[in-house]
């Protein structure tokens, strides 16, 4: 047993504990690699990476540091008495393996590796090694395995709605706001739209940012549904929900490494607009020489794979390819893309063309999903 | 400027910098993800990754914290002021991302990736990615440059002899010691052998591990020449090496993350006795249920990729294709296998067969390089 004692150090989500080199109860002489503990005391277990505290000061030998994330996540006080073990290696690593050799896992395996990813039982390195192993194979069915392992336990259900709408843009163009041009149209028309949405990615505003001008986006799913009961529509920033932790955190590690493949893009949007309940999507694929998606063919590949991915989970995908060579609207930047979205909706006079058409036509196909 | 602190913590290899959430300098209140800073001071540029501390007592809010790694890479003394900014993108990181993208990089590229790590600028992270990526694809080609890359800038050389051999083994076979019995054959006869050598990896006890039950195996790469001119043969443990950081740091990646693709193995392997300016090598590669290579199509692509490598970077390798369905010699562990050794080289009953009649096959093949 050793003495929790709280380390003030931010790791940007990675649990690290701190044993000193002299520890009393465990000897740590010879390690030479980063090594996962496991931290209980009762029915609490949390998983964290061990590094080592060579002198006096900072950690007495009969204590266990914990950095910010791993003592929050502990949740108990300095002082508690804990034990301490080196992990089991996990039931997933054999298929974090597999994946690496470039195999096909199962969907059982795909949710282990997620699950533990959710447990902070893998590192960054880990995390990294998994996303770049999918991003070189994975077949159809292996997407479906992995976006429905991500798809949240606390989905939303909308019972009194026979279908909750959302139309979403595949990113890579400034501006293109459409969202909340469409968003009001289908309210107005009577469609519910639940529109999850998050910061800036691939732009300098995000959907969530240009809302997030006029209103607050950020509180939690009970008032996303009130709102969306109320107004027939609205706006969340789902990036701040606990509950899309381990989606976030895929985000993170590949917008660092820079791994943008189509297959990990879909399974991120597509969980996040099941876990939200939305019934029928409209995801917009604009493609351009400064775009996510630079050829029609691509386009057009990403297409069937979105639509099956979505007709195996239970959510109808309607893929519209639009033209993405330029920005849409007269400004770039959340403030700028508010006032446009505002002039169109205020009907007067200099608001942008290209992003009234636009939006008008996404808003159709929106409607085109009312029977 | 900061004030240079030593924070004591062991970060397995990572360099880690530490500043005060209310820093009088930087403001980091903003930050999300993992950052990577830029310190200097003079002409000396280290690099590390940003890790906040959220209260006082640690640190103040005019110092930086360096953990131990980041410490001893600098090597100033605490108090030292030092100047701090973010470290530019760096030049290898574009072709990181091709390369995660499953493009063919150039020799180029692997060389700035490889400068990087070794730099201290890449993450675990960076460096799981980069192993997944290269194990997923890499051509011949590729192959070349990514071993050429991994060779270190002291290569040894060995000016008076015309021929400085090795024999080495793929791995994965227990108590596969033939090594020093082939030593012992190759020096008595008067081909000089530099065998440099790891400790256990894929076995019980490695070649450095079973030669160091009979002397001492880590030392510097000017005793190694002296102890190979004056016998004619010596083994020396190459991971102490200061020079082969970047291989071990690569080494220990993929060993944490399953990583086992043969290119990378081979690459290592290559670079390792480049960098030991051995020009003649005897690469063992036995093939079973247990061992590294299970197939004999398997034995036989590496055969080729190993062969090609060497003939482009100027060393010479015979592949040698054997039985590896058992363990070989008559124990398993250092102590036991320096035994097994002792007995065939001092010619006693008792003495295993198996790993007798193997060693006088290989030493056979390496004395066969004599014109």
């Amino acid at each position: 047993m050793l003495k929790l004692k709280h380390i003030p150090v931010q790791s940007f989500g990675e649990n690290i504990a701190y044993i000193h080199k002299n520890c009393a109860m465990y000897k740590v002489d010879d390690l030479k690699k980063a090594t996962r503990l496991e931290i209980h005391k009762g029915s609490k277990t949390i998983y964290a990476f061990l590094q080592i505290v060579a002198e006096d000061g900072v950690l007495a030998d009969d204590e266990i540091g914990l950095n910010d994330e791993a003592f929050a996540a502990l949740n108990m006080s300095e002082g508690t008495e804990v034990h301490v073990s080196l992990a089991a290696p996990s039931a997933s690593t054999k298929a974090l393996h597999r994946k690496i050799a470039g195999e096909v896992l199962t969907s059982g395996e795909y949710a282990a590796i997620i699950g533990d990813i959710a447990a902070g039982r893998y590192s960054k390195a880990d995390i990294a090694a998994f996303l770049v192993a999918c991003s070189s194979s994975m077949s159809s069915t292996e997407l479906v395995s992995f976006t429905e392992a991500l798809v949240t336990k606390k989905v939303l259900h909308w019972d009194e709605k026979s279908m909750v709408v959302d139309q979403h843009c595949l990113g890579g163009v400034p501006a293109d706001k459409t969202d909340l041009v469409v968003l009001a149209i289908t309210a107005a028309y009577g469609l519910p739209m639940a529109k999850p949405s998050i910061r800036s990615l691939t732009s300098c505003a995000g959907v969530a940012d240009t809302m997030g001008v006029l209103t607050e986006v950020d509180y939690n799913a009970a008032k996303f549904q009130k709102f969306v009961r109320a107004n027939n529509g609205a706006i969340i920033n789902y990036d701040a929900m606990e509950e899309t932790k381990v989606n976030h955190l895929l985000h993170d590690v590949r917008s660092q490494l820079g791994i943008n493949q189509n297959e990990l893009v879909i399974a991120s949007i597509l969980a996040m607009m099941i876990s939200a309940g939305v019934s029928h999507l409209v995801l917009d694929i604009p493609v351009g020489a400064n775009a996510r998606v630079r050829s029609a063919n691509e386009a057009i590949r990403i297409r069937k794979q979105v639509e099956y991915v979505g007709d195996m989970l239970g959510i109808s995908v309607d893929a519209v390819v639009t033209d993405g060579s330029e920005p849409v609207g007269s400004g770039i930047g959340a403030v700028l893309e508010a006032r446009d979205v505002l002039k169109i909706l205020q009907n007067v006079a200099g608001a942008p063309i290209d992003l009234r058409e636009k939006s008008l036509f996404l808003a159709g196909r929106v409607l085109e999903f009312d029977p």
